[in-house]
C-alpha cells in the first residue's frame, strides 16, 4: 500500500512511520518541512521509505505528492491549543483553508483515504459531561478546536460530494517516546523528563485538571485498526477512556520512578477545559477492547526510552 | 441604540432596516457594497439612517465602521448553498476568515452584540430527523453550511475569550417582499413571481423536497425578540416550525392567486437535503408562541407587494 504521512517529523508521525515502515508491503512517503528535523534519521535507511521536503501552505503543490497514494495521514497543525487564540484568522487560514486545498488535490489525484488526527481534548469544549461521546455537541474554547471541527466537517462534505473516504480520530492526550519534553504539550512526557533530570515541574492551576492520557503505542495500534476497518462510523474517539488528574499524574511519576518531585504551581489558563476524558465505547464495540497499558507502566516505558536515548 | 447592518442591500437586511429605521431611538448604519443596489432608496430619507459603501473582504477596515456600535448584524454571505461547493477554499476565506477578522475588530471596538443570521436549512445536514432541534449534530452537505457552523463556533469562542455578546439565528426559508425572484433562492417568492407573470416554474426533483417557509415579517419580528432578549440561550432556530413540500407550495400559490401554473421538472440536486424543517420550541419556550401567518396568506401578501411595486 502507498501511504503518505504529512507531518512525519512530529510525535505521532514519527511513531506511525516507525510502525508502518516495518511492514514491507507498505511504501511510505514521509512529508516533512525540513529533513534535518526527522526524529529518527534511521527511517531513511528503510528501503520502502522516501522523504519529501514540503511545507503545508496555501501555495503548496499537493498534486505532485498525492498521485497514487492509497492513504494520506494529515497530522499537520501549525498551532497548539494554548496559543491558537492569539491570531485566529491567520491560524484558520494556515490550517482549515490549506486543508481544504489539500482535499481538492486528494479528489483530483484519486487518493483512497484521508486519515485526520483530530483532538478529543478540544473539540467538545466545556458544556458537556465526561466521558465524552462522539455525537456530543462541540463547542471549542480554542481556535485550535474550531480548526479541528471545521476540518472534520470538510472531510464529511468531500466524502458526500466526491466519495473521498476518510477517518477522523479524536485523539486524547498521547504521551511516550519521541514526544518533545518541552512543556508545551504532553504533561506526562514533560513531567517525566523533568523528574528524571531533577528539575522543577510547572503545573498550571492546582493540579485538579483532568485529562485522558494514552500511551503512544496503544494509540498507534488503535489508529491502524480504525484506518483499516470498514464500519458505518468514520469518526472515533481514542483515549484510554478514563480521566486522571494532573495531581495523580505527578503521584504516578513519583511512584513509577521512585523520585521526589519539585513542583511549582502557576495560575490556571482559561484555554484549559477543567475535565476531559473520552468515551471509547464506539471503538470497543466495533474493534474489541483497547486494553491500554496503565499510566505507571507508560511512565516507566517513557523514562526507559529517555534514558536509552541519553536525553537525561 | 447604534445599530449597524452589514449586508443591508439584501433581502433580510432590507426588511430589517425598514423596521429598525422606524424607531427614532435607533441610529442605523447600513453597510452596502454599492449604494445603487439598495432595494429601498427611500431609506436614505430617514434622518436616523446613514449609508456606508464598504465591501466585506480580507482588507476591509472594520474598525472605522464599528466604533460606538451597540449591535452589529452580520448578514453577509458571498455564496449560496447550491454553488458553495464549487470553490470551497475560496468561499471559506471570503466568509469564515473575513468574519474572524470582523470579530477581532468587534473586540477592539467594544461592540455590544453581534447578530449572525445562520442557516437552519443547511447546518444540520441529512443525518438527523425533523423537526430539527438546536442541539442536534451538524453535518452540512454544502460548504455554505460549513461556513455558517464555523462562524457560529467563532462567535462562541469570542464570547468565551473576550465577552463579545452574540445571537445566532438559524433561519429557515424566509420569503416575501424585497426578495429577488431570480430563482436562485426563495422558492415561494420566485414561484409566486413566475405565476403572476404566467411564466414557466422550474422545480428541481419531483416536488417532494420539504422545507420550512417563514414570511419575512414574522422572521424580522422574531429576530428582534431574540436580539433584545436575555436568556441562557444565544442560538435559536427560526422558521414556522413545520414542513411544506414544494408540491404543496405550488398548490398554495395556485389556490391563493387562483392561477393555473406551468411547471417544469428538472433532475434533483445533490446539495438539496430532502426534508428540512425546524423545531422552534426553544424560541417559543423563551418568548411565547410565534404564530406565523399561513403560507397562503404570505403568498397573497407577497403577490400584493409585487403588484404594488409594478414588478409584474
Amino acid at each position: 500500500m502507498n501511504i503518505l504521512i504529512y507531518g512525519a517529523a512530529g510525535f505521532i508521525g514519527t511513531n506511525l512511520a516507525l510502525t508502518l515502515a516495518q511492514d514491507e508491503n507498505n511504501y511510505l512517503t514521509l512529508v516533512v518541512r525540513d529533513k534535518a528535523k526527522l526524529l529518527i534519521p534511521e527511517l531513511l535507511n528503510f528501503k520502502n521509505v522516501s522523504i519529501k521536503e514540503t511545507a503545508f501552505e496555501l501555495d503548496t503543490n499537493f498534486d505532485d505528492l498525492f498521485k497514487k497514494q492509497d492513504v494520506i495521514y494529515h497530522l499537520i497543525s501549525t498551532t497548539v491549543p494554548t496559543t491558537s487564540n492569539h491570531h485566529i484568522p491567520k491560524e484558520l487560514v494556515a490550517n482549515v483553508i490549506v486543508t481544504a486545498k489539500m482535499l481538492d488535490a486528494c479528489v483530483r489525484c484519486n487518493v483512497g483515504k484521508v486519515v485526520f488526527i483530530s483532538s478529543g481534548g478540544t473539540v467538545y469544549g466545556k458544556e458537556v459531561n465526561c466521558p465524552l461521546k462522539e455525537d456530543y455537541p462541540t463547542n471549542p474554547i480554542s481556535s485550535y478546536g474550531i480548526q479541528k471541527i471545521s476540518i472534520e466537517k470538510l472531510l464529511y462534505l468531500y466524502k458526500y460530494m466526491y466519495g473521498l473516504d476518510y477517518r477522523v480520530i479524536r485523539l486524547a492526550n498521547p504521551y511516550g517516546p519521541y514526544q518533545r519534553p518541552n512543556g508545551i504539550l504532553g504533561a506526562v512526557t514533560t513531567f517525566t523528563y523533568k523528574a528524571l533530570r531533577n528539575e522543577k515541574i510547572i503545573v498550571y492551576g492546582d493540579g485538579s485538571v483532568i485529562r485522558d492520557f494514552i500511551y503512544i503505542d496503544d494509540a498507534v495500534r488503535a489508529i491502524q485498526t480504525i484506518v483499516d476497518g470498514e464500519t458505518k462510523h468514520r469518526t472515533f474517539n481514542l483515549g484510554c477512556g478514563y480521566g486522571t488528574s494532573i495531581k495523580d499524574v505527578l503521584g504516578s511519576i513519583s511512584k513509577a520512578l521512585d523520585i521526589d518531585l519539585k513542583v511549582q504551581h502557576l495560575p490556571g489558563r482559561k484555554v484549559d477545559v477543567p475535565v476531559n476524558y473520552l468515551d471509547i465505547s464506539r471503538y470497543e464495540r466495533e474493534y474489541g477492547k483497547l486494553n491500554p497499558i496503565s499510566l505507571e507502566e507508560g511512565i516507566k516505558k517513557t523514562a526507559e526510552f529517555m534514558i536509552n536515548q541519553q536525553m537525561i
